[in-house]
């Protein structure tokens, strides 16, 4: 519900009492009557992450983010500095909106849904298959097991409870959403994704977490069958897709953290992923 | 847009061809005509994240949760899996709904938004205010400056980089929404917060990254001008609202992950905060 009078309360106290109290914040309230942004001093203190090296692996969460299916995430305003003394949106998005996971739940009847997914599960060693030099030619090309041994013998044995990203490039076509889909509507797309053999390898062949790609789906976009989906999911693992920034962290050794919103009943659905090394 | 088709689609292909291939796996899709859970084996594989310890620090996100002002968030069911193959939901939400972070830009005209919240900002130190005793016995109470003082004699200097958490025991009460904000509609709310001073004194002597409480509004509910939004947001750092569990993590020790959705434009928005030491 909302509370009849909340916005207008706000509004009035703060515009009687609210004011900074500090003349170096003297400017931020003082345009209150108009839509202006001031000038503001960047942050000065310093930030000391865990690690050094810090890689944000996700997309900005826009309206009109390219969605596989249903509508593309919306905004609006609900209130404005200026006009009510603060300042908020409201969105609506379906769950597979944006950098986000797909939970066992979402292809697997009585499989984990999004709160279902734990916290341990949520910080992992990240690794990264790169096949962008084949997908710039084929955007149907996939993940093969063969990428995957040849990770192997470059980089090593693929580490316990790893998330195994995919990078095919696609992450920079975000801006132009035929590009990104490879095709106007479904059936008919065209990006890369795991090959089924590849993502049941690594379910079955080594410990993983779960598998990500950079691009709208586990399945290549011309997949009609969704067997990754249907397999791996059905392994209880999860998957990250619409994944960026890949080409950005080292193919081992950054830790990933997952922070999927525990969206009730969820089926996956929108989360931050940063990588740190 | 909804595509138009994509769910007939995917529903005739995956009844078609995409049943798991393994055995361990049949039941997952075979009870597809019903809308009944199968048993499903938990995951075996061990998860072994970056140290030993990990506690979640995030409410699960649902229907219905106590917001301070406009409508609560609300879902609805888009495609079921004996329907259409696969799961997934649609939410409606504000950005100051669940566990979620306050940007500057909330409450401060051209202060940061949700997307220019840096990662670096995103994974830093957490230490833990308690004053859970006196918020028992009196809901009206704030964070002062002898509380950190009290803090750092006992815990040491609380180090660069640290978010700020107030425990006042509130979580625990988050089922009970009269209970949680202590009123049936504000102006009337009554739970704990910062003071001002404690929250400046923290911004002008200490280096910190932000604050954070574990109830609505990091001031107290029966604030009328929310001082601590105006000028601790407007010194350009960020606080977290509905914190959970913060009485099973160190006063001092641990790192917080603050999975910040990037919303576009976004005056701060839910987040997913796990702490780990």
């Amino acid at each position: 519900m909302c509370l009849p009078g909340t916005v207008e309360t706000v509004r009035k106290e703060i515009r009687k009492e609210g004011q900074p109290r500090f003349d170096r914040r003297t400017a931020i309230l003082g345009g209150m009557g108009a839509a202006m942004a001031v000038a503001f001093p960047a942050k000065a203190h310093a930030v000391r992450p865990a690690k050094k090296r810090v890689q944000d692996l996700t997309h900005v969460f826009t309206a009109g983010f390219p969605v596989f299916a249903f509508d593309p995430p919306a905004r609006a305003t609900l209130v404005t500095i200026p006009s009510a003394g603060f300042y908020a949106q409201k969105w609506t998005l379906g769950e597979h909106s944006g950098t986000h996971m797909d939970a066992p739940g979402h292809f697997v009847l009585g499989g984990r849904l999004s709160p279902e997914i734990t916290p341990e599960e949520l910080i992992v060693p990240i690794v990264v298959i790169d096949i962008s030099a084949r997908a710039a030619s084929d955007p149907d090309t996939v993940v093969t097991p063969d990428d995957l041994l040849r990770f192997e013998r470059r980089h090593g044995r693929i580490p316990d409870g790893a998330l195994v990203a995919m990078n095919s490039g696609w992450a920079g076509k975000i801006d132009d959403l035929l590009e990104f889909k490879g095709g106007p509507a479904f059936p008919g797309y065209h990006f890369p994704g795991f090959g089924l053999d590849a993502a049941m390898w690594l379910a079955e062949n080594r410990d993983v977490t779960g598998i990500g790609v950079d691009t709208l789906s586990l399945d290549p976009g011309n997949s009609l069958t969704f067997p990754v989906h249907v397999n791996f999911l059905g392994t209880d693992r999860y998957g990250l897709e619409n994944l960026a920034n890949l080409d950005k962290i080292p193919p081992r050794g950054a830790t990933a953290y997952v922070g999927l919103i525990p969206w009730e009943e969820g089926s996956g659905g929108p989360c931050r992923v940063i990588a740190n090394w």
